[in-house]
């Protein structure tokens, strides 16, 4: 799929730009685009911030104005605070990631537009967006660091990506394969043969009630095969047996006395 | 509802906890913990980077360890990339803040620890985390900048809660609270003295490495207070010691001898 271009109206700050391709190599981007950035834009604070993005930073593009700078493309989005007075779908980031994704992946060309530092875009800027991208920030406290606001762009341009392309996604969990039913109730017989050696069920009521929950608890956990082992070797010390645990042919686990 | 906190383990830039305080507030989070920060933590570097955000310099708590920032919270998200041989669900950021949002709505303090700079979080403070939480970086430039890290977790934090929200509905309570880091240290530190004494640790390399793996698969269980003094219970009477659990007046759980 086409790369998300990310656009930098006017930067002030080149740790700003720096910072914001560490982001966006973060994320997987790989376009930026600088409208009028300040002299120093590429300065040792901004290779410093890139900490390893310098590829970003040397393939990025130089525009005289966003006019020139989104040219090329289909769909572009302003990322901004709300503006008065603009008769424009606003929308929020995840929104906007997965409406970029579906159109980057028809083949149009796009691109999230973000403003200066301090005063953000014009008016006549937000005018060339198709649509204003706005974070849930805090009313109290709106003022988004530019790279911060590239930051959740990137981000969520990714998490649509993988959603729409699962086979990648690196968000799976260990597939760690449970014990069995055998292994983990012989886990449980284990332990409540040896609370029932010391003395430890005081009524019988207590002891059906204690029982239930000390298996759900151990169910719980999600025991792997060496965790019923590891668990019944602990319960064998803990009864003053040195014991190792083994696995019979049947694949059952048991514990014998062992040699010291 | 109760805030999410934020703790940052060893942080080594000040402008990287400065940067974390300004992304917190621009999503309403407030609550900042430190785990041994440097003495230039509140340096000029910092509050120039936090923009306005003093309030959340000037309220945050620090402390010696992870263990004790998280002590009195019950369901703690370890941000890391993912770790090898730790057996923890690892899930993503927005699953993460959702599944906060329940634990919060339910009276659980929740926090989300981040690692030093360089060299993330060791195996043994992630072992104090509930899940590992991942963001789904490009393989190709993994290293994400700690504010970066703060940011994306405050902002889904946020966009969880603001869509639980919009019809009135809270978070989905969850409905059983889990028990604090402080009881299931004690837990832990419990059943790790017992098996001290019978000699279960044969070599010193065993020993950590079993201590990480039974921890994770007490961690897994999620137990409530309730199932740590059972589980206490339980070890003491393999201990050979007839004991009872107690609820000492600040809340830790403790075992004394009891009366046969």
């Amino acid at each position: 799929m086409p790369d998300a271009k990310i656009i930098l109206v006017e930067p002030q700050l080149a740790e700003n730009v720096g910072s914001a391709a560490r982001a966006m190599a973060n994320f997987g981007l790989v376009d930026l685009r600088l409208v009028n950035p300040r002299p120093d834009w590429r300065s040792d604070k901004a290779l410093a911030a890139a900490s390893g993005a310098d590829a970003i930073l040397d393939n990025a593009h130089l525009y005289p104005t966003l006019a020139e700078a989104v040219a090329d493309l289909g769909v572009v989005f302003a990322t901004t605070a709300r503006p008065r007075g603009v008769a424009k779908e606003v929308i929020g980031a995840r929104q906007a990631a997965q409406s970029a994704g579906g159109w980057s992946a028809a083949g149009a060309g796009v691109g999230f537009a973000f403003g200066r530092e301090r005063i953000g875009l014009t008016n006549e800027e937000v005018a060339l967006a198709s649509s204003i991208v706005t974070l849930p920030v805090d009313p109290a406290f709106p003022s988004l660091n530019l790279a911060h606001a590239v930051l959740v762009i990137a981000y969520e341009w990714r998490a649509a990506r993988m959603a729409a392309e699962p086979d990648g996604l690196p968000f799976r969990a260990e597939t760690t394969l449970p014990a069995t039913k055998r292994s983990l109730i012989g886990l449980f017989e284990h332990l409540e043969r040896a609370l029932d050696a010391t003395g430890f069920f005081r009524a019988p009521d207590n002891r059906e009630h204690m029982v239930l929950a000390l298996r759900a608890m151990l169910q719980r956990a999600s025991l792997t095969e060496q965790d019923v082992r590891t668990l019944r070797g602990v319960i064998a010390a803990l009864e003053g047996r040195p014991t190792r645990p083994r696995v019979l042919p049947d694949g059952t686990v048991t514990t014998t006395r062992g040699e010291r």
